[in-house]
């Protein structure tokens, strides 16, 4: 549909007017993501374009580089319409991501209420629970009946973001219970809050970092978690799909972390080729001259080489099967600790099954490599069991690093994936090496 | 908390009465987590101590050895009252990891109408959206009034995994919209739901894969979708909660897949260390057989290497850095694709990207690694150009490669996870080598 769009966004008031009807019938994330297509001009027209009703919704849905083009071109009346439509965490987010001239003019666009609010969110730290969440909820007074609480929810419950829970506060304002929408429409209209609510509630503190409000969400099945600020005072809540935004965010770290990039939120399209290259050339830099290390532990056995060429062709296979082996073990205890399977008091279990799984592939391992060096290279039973011992002391190595690494990053409250393959890699090719030629020497007496 | 409770556990009559005076205020996850550190003969006691409103929802949580351990030692009357008061979701996860003797026991406790929905489910193919929905929602007549709806909603809610949202059927049971508790609260009594519905409902298909399913809520921010059958009828929803567990295993099973390891659903302390070791072994050999290539072409340029034996202290830096360099590409696209920012029409501009980093991040590396060679042997300037072309040329064809490779498995419809590190490692090591050897015996003519 989208090229169809963009040729009616270019016509006359009569393609306009058969635009905007259409617009009606589609969902706000997929008029968002129109937006991604069109120019600066074609965007703000577009946006005008949009039903009243829509058209914070699609706002907060639209990336920040377009968002910013449209405000350029905006009108002070028309940001604030905007601005004041907009749930608290899109309005925030909105505004963080806006250059600093941009951000006065905006700010001055919100009703002063809202704006004392939004400076309030600006100053918890990025990444914390104050910062990621939204002020929009239901808040009910223990002393009011079920009959008052369904009254105040029909009347202010449409500019809230969920009814499905809503908070119950004492006279102080603290946090005392929840109490769901399901539980209120089957609840006798004259009991009161605090008797049907629920006192055991779950909350987060707003200095929380957000990966502790993942871990509440994924451990107890929630749609919304209550945040209170250092007097236990109800602040604000964080919704299940600024959750998974989060997850989708923590998630493409780990990854970036184990492939030795330097993590960024921007999309991929969205990163110039010299910020791609900056986020790439450190971590790249530190292994090239780790590496080298491994370079002069060959060059120090030269002369050992220079007596048995032959054992240079095997250093590839021994470095790669070593540092496959760590990647394995080491991605695995990294999700073991980011889904709290595991835990540092587990490391000596660790360890010890990590080195059974490394003997185990090791031996399964060395004999296949033992029969292939054995008919390939002239019937050689020493020079196979010299490659073959090396292999498989490699590969346990590689095996109880793997572990231990993470475990003991995550202990340090280091980030465990960066103790990932690349880092593993060089240090486990560095082992395998002085394992190899010392091995070596030993046999041969070279 | 834990052995306090397994001391109360194991203690008289009186212990035993606190202890289930001290459960109910637990959360059902939390005590669910108790019975993995209980013995047979403690969860069954543990288990009937639960009270019976609670029983059946800490059951759906259990894991799923000890769930079979439970049940073996209980009646056919304590086995039949769980089985009904499971939602179906739940009873299905529980009876497809039991083993086929116990699976009739269970079937035979299930009341006649529930087996029947449970067996259809059973037939779903696994991981399709049919094998992972439940039955458990809200259906209203598209002709009943709003006031009616919210009788039902109040008669029959509380068995229902959420009431939030409410799907629409018409007189033939075919899915026409869906009604949020909101909307219903704020309506007009006397209205009719086909009036107050949204008629612009999202679904899947009982044959979609569960992959589609968590595309879907990401989306577009879902807390339930529902499922039709090929002829359009409503037959089930899946929910959050069930999402957010496939999204934990489907990133999981990514992570495995790009570390060279057997995807497996099972934690990491319940997996042994012989089939830890089988979901290794497999690509650890493959990837070792290749690796030996990697050896014969260090062999085949034995000569000369043998007139300068310096060449092959760089052997490890320049396959370190193409290894590195084609991983950070990989997980980039990978990640890309996953998220659906990045599609096959976009190869031809990946690529464009990719070189131009490359090209960066060679030129960068290259320079200090001019430096260090030329400080450290010698000022040997030839030297220097040799391994820097060398390293520069491996960097440029690693990035291509670790996008390229990716993407084509998507567009074969394999996974785009499979190659990563380890399989691209393994070919640019292969390629960096041959550059190496081929830019060495150009210059040198050796």
């Amino acid at each position: 549909m989208n090229e169809r769009i963009l040729q009616l966004l270019s016509g006359d008031a009569k393609d306009l007017a058969q635009l905007r009807g259409e617009i009606v019938t589609e969902k706000s994330i997929d008029i968002a993501l129109l937006f991604e297509k069109t120019n600066k001009e074609e965007s703000l027209r577009l946006f005008r374009l949009l039903p009243k009703n829509m058209s914070a919704d699609i706002f907060a849905l639209i990336s920040a580089d377009i968002q910013q083009s449209i405000v350029e071109g905006l009108t002070d009346n028309e940001i604030s319409l905007i601005t004041n439509e907009l749930f608290v965490d899109d309005l925030v987010d909105f505004i963080e991501e806006l250059p600093p001239i941009v951000v006065t003019r905006v700010l001055n666009s919100v009703d002063v209420d809202k704006r004392l609010i939004v400076n309030e969110i600006l100053r918890y730290p990025k990444d914390s629970a104050g910062s990621v969440m939204t002020t929009e909820f239901i808040q009910l007074p223990d002393n009011h009946t079920v009959r008052q609480a369904m009254y105040d929810i029909r009347e202010t419950g449409m500019d809230k973001e969920t009814i499905y829970t809503c908070y119950v506060v004492d006279p102080d304002s603290r946090l005392i219970g929840q109490v769901n929408a399901d539980t209120l429409i089957h609840a006798d209209p004259h009991q009161l809050i605090i008797e049907v609510m629920d006192g055991n509630v779950l909350s987060v503190s707003t200095s929380d970092d957000r990966e502790v409000v993942v871990g509440l969400f994924s451990r107890y099945g929630l749609i919304a978690v209550p945040v209170v600020d250092n007097e236990g005072l109800l602040v604000g809540i964080v919704t299940i799909d600024d959750v998974m935004h989060i997850i989708d965010e923590e998630t493409t770290e780990d990854f970036e972390k184990m492939a030795a990039l330097n993590p960024s939120d921007d999309p991929y399209f969205k990163t110039g080729v010299f910020k791609q290259a900056r986020n790439r050339i450190g971590w790249l830099m530190l292994l090239m001259l780790s590496d080298t290390i491994n370079g002069s532990v060959i060059a120090s056995y030269e002369n050992s080489l220079a007596v048995l060429p032959i054992l240079v062709a095997f250093i590839p296979m021994l470095m790669g099967a070593g540092g496959n082996a760590s990647a394995q073990a080491s991605t695995v205890i990294i999700r073991g600790l980011a889904l709290d399977e595991i835990t540092f008091k587990d490391l000596a279990k660790v360890i010890w099954k990590e080195v059974r799984v490394g003997l185990a592939c090791g031996f399964t391992l060395g004999l296949a490599n033992f029969i292939r060096i054995f008919l390939m290279n002239g019937r050689d039973a020493v020079l196979s069991l010299v490659v073959t011992s090396s292999l498989l002391l490699g590969i346990v190595f590689a095996k109880t690093l793997g572990c231990l690494l993470p475990i003991g990053a995550k202990k340090l409250r280091l980030d465990p994936a960066v103790m990932a393959a690349p880092i593993l890699t060089t240090i486990v090719d560095f082992a395998t090496l002085i394992i190899y030629f010392l091995v070596a020497k030993l046999v041969y007496h070279i």
